[in-house]
């Protein structure tokens, strides 16, 4: 059950947002249309039931873990495969946006002082969560069960309370408007759309059990299906419960107070039991965000395996390619959180596409594989997932219709990640190609040249040196010179010293360095490599013992080393020289 | 006389700001108590006759640019100059920062739509400014006397329509407190004292050409004093008449609408000639913030010359070094005017701070420097000095006990400063003692070890080693291996392709790179040494087409490399291999 706890986190905790969705909408008409939340209401419910079905029917199919991305994939191909991971990839960034937004809300809804402060406080939570997930923190760590238990309590208390309230006719004062009352002016069916596929946000994050089914104890399938089924029924229950006393309470939506804060208010006041509710709220919330946390991460591992994505999310050791995820979805929302000003409404729009992408295409993926495999009794599974696909795309639809303003952004950003994805993975293929051995035979190296750039004469040039003399076949040293003086006073010094190496003086007249230099290497380079010579500059770099004293050190030898590497394909040994200071 | 005009536009464009900070400090009084900015303008007045009197005295001892920092260091001590230093360096990002917000404000003011947008805009003008400067733009570029030009005439043509209309009688329809009415309850000198310190804003800037003599035809000197005696007679009257007609049209400030703006509108109403006025202000305030944008890459390289500044400042070559300044005060005075979220009248007191310390130590320099060198007629020309170190440090303490509230962290940055400078100096020094060459004779290296990473067999892994058998006396491959398969996979193969250099296999039970490859090579280092044989690994690093293919590869190699230097100090090479796509 604990696993039960963790993973319902991201559906159950969009309770939070989800029934205030369907009243801002209906606000835009005025407190007369509240009524029509029932309805719609009940709309979601019956989605509810159809994805729960749906997702049941994709556990028992793929024990491993069915991500859209996969399910799509191998059963539609590659493309809807991609649009599926892309979309995934926006759903869990929003993931942790959103969550973390209406925590943000949960909190400042009871510290109203803190409201001009959002921003400030959804970053600082994200980057919270992003240290803990950094140093490993692990979802099943169980204390993080117990914020989906509160917060379940906290529900139930609300709802247990209003209810009796407004049985024993000590509710609210205002009065509700009544069920089938007529709107002056009427109501579009527009709005009725757009308030139903708000309300829809509520669903965002019932996938999240189908991911994750090797978790479950043995027999897995069976468990994750009974978890999922129990997590749909108390989804049920507790939307079911505040969207009625929502609409019960007549609550108006506002800015500045989230509607479960102003529920809470009308039916405790503002004693403990509401601030116990608002923060189960928040903390569930943060929990929820935390999910995203877990899944990002493995999305990356898996579409970087298949190279639509950079290497660096595959990185295996000290768990790096993970790291690398975690801090790209960190990054992610808090740019998006800044970019809309921790609104959580405003965000919704997007999350909710990028949910309900994923899910139809999933969907859809499994009634190609009923069609394809026709194992024993398909043909109802079949039509599970075949009507889950169909409500899932029409809520897409009705998103994109109804929120175009909102959501355009996505149709943009869909196809150029595809895109990106594609050329990442031809980029890989081609590299594949080239690296591979053929029967080419490499040209034999004749000899090694070493060149070492000097500034002076000191510790550093002469522990170079000796490494160079030591290895390589000829070495040079090149001295930079900005005026007459220093070049025959460097001349006199060198040629005390002696270390048996040629030094080669070139005088820059702008007082540059890196380009007069490139032009010796330059010229070395070509009657090298005509005599069969391979040339290897040797740069010495400072290990200081503290780390910021990095900042007074090797900005030129960094500079020149990227030079050579990328402008010039020169090998380059850095030879590291250990501060004791 | 183009010197002249972009020498000037640092100290004639704060008669944009200069007068509104007197006024703001008299409103908190009341529009009665307007009428003391009359007496606190000669004040200023008086103020700017000293300053300019003292500074043809630096100019004609300093002929090539008397810095506070370095007139400071010459006669005062180390200490000093770098307190003047640090001054300077806060005044010069404050240049920008303030400059940029009050040419915002011209803007603002002019369109009152964008006011929501301060911030934005003042930061796109920094980075806009600060693009230009990286791209080399020269404060020679003749186009840059224009705007000065410009904004002269503007001041001179509302001016002059001003005091027509005053003296024909068409002023203004409210009427000014006359001078020496008695306020009710009365005023404090404390007050005064700071609408006082507040008004010397304006006299910001007026060390600028002292600065740049060599800039000047010869006889450079007489030129620059010459050129410096105009400028202040120009600043004088263009901050009398705007002071006066400011007094006389009793403007109140009002954080939406600068003092300029209200007596544009006042005198001339909306028209052209208002939007060409507060055009030329903006443009010769974002002039000024140029200047900061040549002063500070400068005092840096000074500084860093001096060993108190990372040599990162220094760096020659390429214009690095300026470019790394130029940087510095552009991400600098972003954070500023962030921070100050883009307010001009709070910027002020840090700004004017920042620009009277030097002030008064360089002055005060100049004073031990009569006293020392006793020259013909020393005692007039150090009394002058004497007089100008005696008002900057009189307004420097009425800053700091009448803004005491906003410009504390002065206090705190300029002992913090100063100990850096001083800590990296003593860094640098110590790091130059343990350079130098000295009679020990180093270790004998009787051979080297190379040792290659290696995750497959590709043509990579086949140019590396060819490289290295060619300079090392023995060379390994070492494979980190995940399972007993690929492993068993990876010796056939070696074994086929066979390069007769020995394969060294790890299982790395967690699936890790870094760690278990760290420990081979500690290993091999410590037999290595013992023996008098030098350890070198060899890192391919892959070089790409596109720069943005970087993300696709080098991680883990950047990675290996950076641990391997850092954490073990040993010698790295770095193959690069190109690709073809
Ligand atoms: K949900
Ligand atoms: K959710
Ligand atoms: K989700
Ligand atoms: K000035
Ligand atoms: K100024
Ligand atoms: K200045």
């Amino acid at each position: 059950t604990k696993a039960l706890a963790i993973l319902s986190s991201d559906a159950l905790s969009s309770v939070a947002y989800g029934p205030e969705q369907i009243l801002i909408v209906l606000a835009t008409v005025g407190a007369v249309a509240y009524w029509y939340s029932i309805p719609i209401g009940i709309g979601v419910l019956i989605l509810l039931l159809a994805l729960i079905l749906s997702y049941r029917q994709i556990i028992f199919s793929y024990p491993h873990g069915g991500g859209a991305y996969v399910v799509s994939k191998q059963n539609l191909g590659v493309i809807p495969g991609l649009v599926a991971g892309g979309s995934l990839l926006v759903d869990y960034i929003l993931t942790v946006a959103v969550s973390v937004s209406a925590g943000t809300d949960a909190i400042t809804s009871a510290i109203p002082i803190l409201h001009s402060h959002t921003v400030f406080i959804a970053v600082l939570l994200v980057i919270f969560i992003t240290i803990l997930n950094l140093r490993g923190l692990t979802e099943s760590a169980s204390i993080l069960a117990y914020p989906v238990y509160l917060f379940v309590v906290a529900l139930v208390i609300i709802i247990v309370v209003g209810l009796f309230n407004v049985i024993t006719g000590n509710g609210p004062q205002v009065t509700h408007s009544p069920i089938g009352t007529t709107i002056p002016g009427g109501i579009s069916l527009f709005l009725l759309l757009k308030a139903f596929s708000s309300g829809c946000s509520a669903l965002t994050g019932v996938e999240a059990i189908s991911n994750a089914i090797p978790n479950f104890k043995e027999p897995s399938e069976r468990n994750a299906a009974k978890t999922l089924t129990m997590m749909g029924l108390i989804l049920a229950v507790l939307f079911s419960g505040i969207m009625f006393l929502a609409y019960w309470y007549s609550i108006t939506p506002n800015a500045e107070e989230t509607v479960m804060s102003q529920l809470g208010s009308e039916i405790f006041g503002r004693n403990i039991i509401y601030y116990f509710i608002q923060g189960t709220t928040a903390l569930i919330l943060v929990l929820a965000a935390n999910t995203g946390f877990s899944a990002f991460p493995l999305l990356a591992y898996n579409l970087a395996s298949d190279k639509f994505m950079p290497r660096m999310y595959l990185l295996r050791g000290d768990r790096l390619g993970y790291s690398n995820g975690i801090i790209t979805l960190g990054v992610a929302s808090i740019l998006l959180i800044i970019a809309f000003q921790g609104k959580t409404e405003q965000l919704i729009p997007l999350y909710a596409v990028g949910v309900f992408v994923p899910f139809t295409l999933s969907q859809t993926g499994m009634v190609i594989k009923w069609l394809r495999e026709k194992p024993a009794n398909w043909f109802p599974k079949m039509i599970t997932n075949l009507v889950g696909a169909l409500i899932s795309a029409l809520v897409s639809i009705i998103f994109l219709t109804t929120k175009f303003n909102q959501v355009w952004s996505i149709l943009v950003f869909l196809p150029l990640i595809v895109y990106l994805f594609l050329t990442i993975r031809k980029h890989y293929e081609a590299v594949g190609d080239q690296l591979r051995l053929n029967n080419d035979i490499p040209d034999k190296i004749k000899g090694n040249i070493m060149i070492v750039p000097v500034a002076g004469i000191t510790k550093v040039v002469e522990r170079t040196m000796q490494y160079a003399q030591g290895i390589a076949d000829e070495v040079y040293a090149v001295y930079i010179s900005f005026d007459k003086e220093s070049e025959q006073q460097m001349r006199d010094k060198w040629e005390t010293w002696n270390p048996n190496v040629k030094l080669i003086v070139v005088h820059s007249e702008y007082r540059e360095i890196t380009r007069p230099l490139l032009k010796v290497i330059d010229q070395m380079e070509q009657k090298a490599h005509e005599n069969g010579f391979e040339i290897t500059v040797l740069i010495p770099q400072f290990i200081t013992k503290k780390n910021w004293h990095n900042v007074l050190h090797n900005q030129s030898s960094l500079l020149l080393r990227a030079y050579l590497l990328h402008k010039r394909s020169v090998i380059v040994t850095t030879v590291p020289y250990r501060f004791k200071v």
